[in-house]
Parts: C-alpha cells; structure tokens; sequence
C-alpha cells in the first residue's frame, strides 16, 4: 500500500488533475495552489529555479499563464510556498508521529521514519529544498529558516535525549554538529535513492540511519 | 597554518591571480585552465549553472571573453572539468593519506579527515558538485559517474574493513546504503559549515562524522 502511495506522490502533476467535483470555493482554492506547487517543484527539480519559467510551470498545472497570477505574484513566492509547505507539513508530521511517545530512541526511530518517508514521497519538493537552499532572501529566507530551526530543534532535543538515556552529554557544539550531519545523512537521500530499485528497501534505509544517529551517541 | 590555508582557497579568485613570472607556457596554460575552474565555480556556487554566464566567468577571471574560448567550447564543459578535477584531487589525496596505513579504523579516520577538509577548503566546488550532480548528460556524465563510482568504492571498502575488524559483515546493499548515507553526512557540509564560527571545530566535526560511521558498523 504504502509503495503505491509514495509512487501516486512523485508522479508528475500533469497526470494528476485534483478532482473538482465536491469542493467548496475556499476547498478547490486550496486544491488549486497545492497542484500549482506541486508543478512548480517538479519544473524547478527539472530544469533548477533559475531557469524554470512561471509560464512552464503553467502549462504543466495544466492551467491558464494570466489566471496563474491571481494564485501568486512571482517565481520567489512560488519556492517561498513550495518550503512553508513542505516544513508545515514536515513538522505537523513528527509531531502526530511522536504523539504520546516517550522513549527516547524510540521517538528518534519514529523521527528518522517520518523525516525519511515524508522526503520518499516529496523527492521533487525535497530536491528543490536541498537545491535552492539559499536562493530566497529577505523576509522570505528569514521565515523559512525559522521554521527549519523549528524542525531541527525537534530533531536536536531528541537526540540529547538518547544521548543523557545511555549516559552522555551532549554540549551544545556537539549536538548542534550531530543535528547537522544527521539530516545531511538524510537530505543527500535524493541523489541515490531511486524508488524502483530502492522502494522496497525502505525500511532498511532507515534502520541504518538511526543505527548511525545512535552509533555516535553512547557514552564517550 | 591550515586555516589559513583554507581561507586562501575559498578566496574569490578575482583576488587571486596565479602569478606568471617563472612559469613555462605549459605551465602557465594549465595556471589559467585552474584559474578559470576557480571561477566559474565561484560564478556557478554564486548563481547556479543555469543563470551563470561564460561572459561573467571571463570577468571573473579577468581574461577577456573572446580568449576564454581558447581554453574551453562551452559551459557544460567547464562543469564536467571542475567536477573531473574535483574527483581527480579527491582521490589523489586521500590515496596519498592512506599510503602505507593498514588499520581498518585509521584509514576511515584518513578517509574522512581527506574528504571533508578537501570540502572545507573548497566550498564553491562542492556546493557546485552537489547542486548540479546530474546537470551533465552523454559522455560527461557517465565519465564523472565512473569517477565517483571509483571515489566512492573506496570509501565502501574501507567500511567493510572496519565492519569486519568488528566481527561484522557487511552484504553489499548493506554496505552500500551506509557508504551513500556517510557521504550524505559529508556533503551536506556546505550548507552549514561556516569558515569564520566552524574553522576552529574542524577537528571536532570530523571527529563526529567517524563516530557515526563506526557506530553504525558494529556487530549486529
């Protein structure tokens, strides 16, 4: 079931229209923008942010050039909402995740799951995040690099945790580089996985990056 | 001395120019081929490939626009020789550190220090390398492929070698998904590393990147 979701998720926007036959106005608004960013992420893993245009991204939403702009103002928007998106949801996933859950290790285990899966389904969304990480500027770059020291910080006192449950402390220098290296272990996921070869060792993919997350926290 | 090194070659090359005094003309040909790679690194790690024009790496490099030609055809061949002399530098220093070493775990701890100060002391490269990993298509592409497949089974074997040191064994998925997993916690590198608040914990990261390799090798 789950290989199924994930492939219906990486498949390209333009052969899947949201369906708009039971959706209130604000409803098939919100379904529009989320197919547009959908789009969007797909022609900017493609051809980069540079060299993407508004009006490709158009024709793949599948979607009028003019009408386009009464959904966003520019291209910056378009990767500003494509990140806010992808840390919301990120975010909103660990915690239900983690709900309830007071093991340490285990809350790292589930942590570990829900970043590497969420990235599993989003490889075009997550490319352009790994990509374009310094592409927005302003009040647009401050936003979104909040909301991924949110997310990191989540991922950060997590392992603490693990760490003070087998005896370690971790000084702030050092979690701070653990956090780093842990989500540069699983950012750098798009460049090799590949879901037809790779679908079905997901479970296992992710077994060794906790393995790895634990491995270098024990008692020194 | 090794920062200062380091801060040397991250240098913008327009304010490094080689010097042409004692030089043959071989020499001084392959001086500016380097000086060129320099910066269009800097010009691609500035403003992605796509956006980055040969006009402005010839600017760059303060050579004039019509001469850069004589020393390469087009952008896409700039790329393919800053990633082949990339992987020609990285396999050529960590081959020279691991010369002569037999233990497993001092040649991963070789392996890694190789790998990420060669990451420290040239950032536009790697942020280049990683941002447009599959930029190049035909020729190029599989020649780099086959540089890295090379770099990176290195890297593989010494794994294996310390899982087995550990009473371990490592079947090649396994092996695999680890080797791709390190190189994710290295190349991540850039986008946090910061020479100015970082250069003083070199030691201290690469510390933290073996731990997670060897804590993830284990008995299991």
């Amino acid at each position: 079931m789950r290989k199924t979701a994930s492939a219906a998720r990486n498949r390209d926007p333009r052969r899947i229209r949201p369906s708009r036959k039971t959706l209130s106005p604000a409803e098939r608004y919100d379904a529009n923008i989320d197919h547009i960013l959908r789009a969007a992420a797909f022609e900017f893993a493609e051809k980069s942010f540079g060299l993407a245009s508004i009006r490709d991204i158009a024709a793949r939403a599948e979607i009028s050039f003019p009408r386009i702009y009464y959904y966003l103002r520019n291209k910056e928007e378009l990767l500003y909402l494509i990140a806010r998106r992808a840390f919301d949801q990120l975010r909103q996933r660990a915690n239900t995740r983690l709900a309830g859950v007071a093991d340490p290790e285990a809350r790292l285990r589930l942590f570990i799951e829900s970043h590497l899966g969420y990235h599993m389904d989003n490889l075009a969304e997550m490319k352009v995040l790994v990509r374009e990480s310094d592409t927005l500027v302003g009040a647009q770059a401050a936003d979104i690099a909040r909301l991924k020291r949110e997310y990191s910080g989540l991922c950060r006192k997590i392992l603490e945790q693990v760490a003070a449950k087998r005896g370690a402390t971790l000084d702030r220098g050092q979690s701070a580089i653990t956090t780093s290296l842990l989500f540069g272990a699983m950012n750098w996921f798009h460049t090799w996985y590949d879901p037809a070869r790779d679908g079905g060792r997901r479970e296992r993919i992710m077994e060794e990056v906790f393995r790895m997350a634990v491995g270098s926290l024990g008692a020194r």
